[in-house]
């Protein structure tokens, strides 16, 4: 057992995180922005932090004294994170909280980069040692600059860590405006949904499967970036398909309907040799098991709405 | 005139950075640590802030209203900055303050980094477009994981950021402990010298010519990272020769007692030509008059230290 501090804790990751940190038996104290409701997982000691407190956040770590960290907190708002200037405060953010972190009981850190900080576009699958890193995105670019610099950090400071770059995500209290969640409550709700060809293919992973990576992570030794990731490709057509079944909603997608996105690359999937080999993690959910939990979950929330 | 915003402004470059820039005529506000004495110079604004106290950092922007920043603060002690891990508090410090700086009324920054963010080791001289950024030191790292996130940031935000890339600086007040002043005080007192056999080639150039450069670029539309630097090659055998001539001391210098660092290469000279192009700044000291005028400085100090 060991004290684990999560930032982000109530968000989309952090949730199923903290709920397999505690499960593995470890002291998990679990950072929520103030004013949100905390969720209520068993076993977490949940703590209200602002992130961009610098006082504060020094004064928590001093008083929770953590030896390991998993920093999910970042600004994620749909839309607009990948250009926001939030994205450069952040950085700074995580810094400090990094440094206040190794400045007491530190040892082992795992941070969360994204899929975008590999250059796009290329047909390969993108891998931690040989793709090219260049991020097109304000996002990108902070989480690839974030790095950089905390690796150095914890090289010369003697701090484990580990950088874990996640790809698509998808399943329950993700943001309701993203595309699984806005097509599965459209077409539950028996609204038409207007969407792209859907070609381009992608690497989805279901949320509990990238906490589980995450906590495997986290409890491994493995050092540097390791790709969060299924590994698996699918295309959006697919994934609309499966939702339109699980719906009986299949005729209200007029797929095609819109243009693909400007830039959108055709292909974004990982390498996750590194998160197999090194971690010793496999997905364990499948696309269709996952996909289906994901509809049954959003048809209790509409019918806890309904009836609330 | 505009109001000019210059961190560090107390130190070796900021000195003669904000004396040219009072003799541009600009509304000079310069900031430097809190406790050290503020150098006398003429027309200069000086405002006592610790950057890394955000507060603080926050409310003097926001009563200065500054329209362009030169940031040259940072964690600069002699032998320790190589690898201080203080380099990642200025990494978000700095990032913080171009936030607060672009938030108000801030539209033009010079920020400056260091020819240590570029892969060393190579014969080519190193320029902005080509050489490849593989800094091999933690204060190289931070500076180039904070040029990469503040480009980002400014192209985002509609902010101009220049980039200025320092090599090998001598002069007036530099730190006593560095090679230059290390080896003219030495002579001066008539103390013997041993050094490495100081076949290493560098790119030197004179503090004031560095200032009046940063000066150019400031005034300047230039945006990206630029060099600061001569494009002169020495070799530092050179320029102890140099120094032992102007003190009449070259029979106390045993070149070659010591070994040449490990790992120190051989070469490292600037590509100067978008400073030259660009920015139209071409350096004015020669290194024969640079080093008469640095050696004749430290010997009125010894001499005013004497009679004090």
């Amino acid at each position: 057992v060991s004290r684990v501090l999560v930032t982000g804790a109530s968000g989309f990751v952090g949730r199923p995180l903290v709920r397999s940190l505690v499960q593995a038996g470890e002291e998990v104290h679990a950072l929520t922005i103030p004013g949100v409701p905390m969720p209520d997982e068993d076993g977490v000691r949940w703590h209200e932090v602002d992130l961009l407190d610098r006082g504060r956040v020094a004064e928590t770590i001093a008083e929770l004294r953590p030896e390991r960290l998993v920093h999910l907190a970042w600004y994620v708002a749909h839309g607009s994170y990948w250009s926001s200037p939030e994205n450069a405060r952040w950085v700074a953010a995580s810094l400090d909280l990094l440094r206040a972190f190794a400045e007491t009981e530190g040892r082992r850190a795992v941070l969360v980069g994204s899929c975008a900080e590999y250059e796009w576009g290329g047909e390969a699958d993108l891998d931690e040692g040989d793709s090219a890193l260049r991020p097109a995105t304000l996002y990108g670019v902070c989480k690839d600059g974030l790095r950089r610099v905390a690796e150095a950090y914890a090289g010369q400071v003697g701090l484990e860590l580990a950088w874990g770059r996640l790809f698509f995500l998808y399943g329950p209290h993700e943001q309701s405006a993203r595309l699984v969640p806005a097509v599965i409550r459209a077409l539950l709700a028996g609204e038409p949904v207007e969407t792209s060809a859907g070609t381009q293919v992608r690497d989805f992973m279901h949320v509990e499967d990238v906490a589980a990576a995450l906590a495997a992570l986290l409890c491994s030794e493995v050092t540097g970036p390791v790709n969060i990731a299924s590994g698996r490709e699918v295309a959006i057509a697919e994934i609309l398909d499966r939702i339109g079944e699980l719906t009986d909603g299949v005729e209200l997608i007029d797929r095609g309907a819109r243009p693909l996105a400007p830039g959108e690359p055709q292909r974004i999937v990982a390498d996750v040799r590194r998160l197999s080999r090194e971690v010793g993690f496999e997905a364990r959910i499948s696309l269709a098991d996952g996909l289906a939990s994901t509809v049954e979950w959003w048809r209790e929330r509409a019918r806890a709405e309904a009836a609330g």
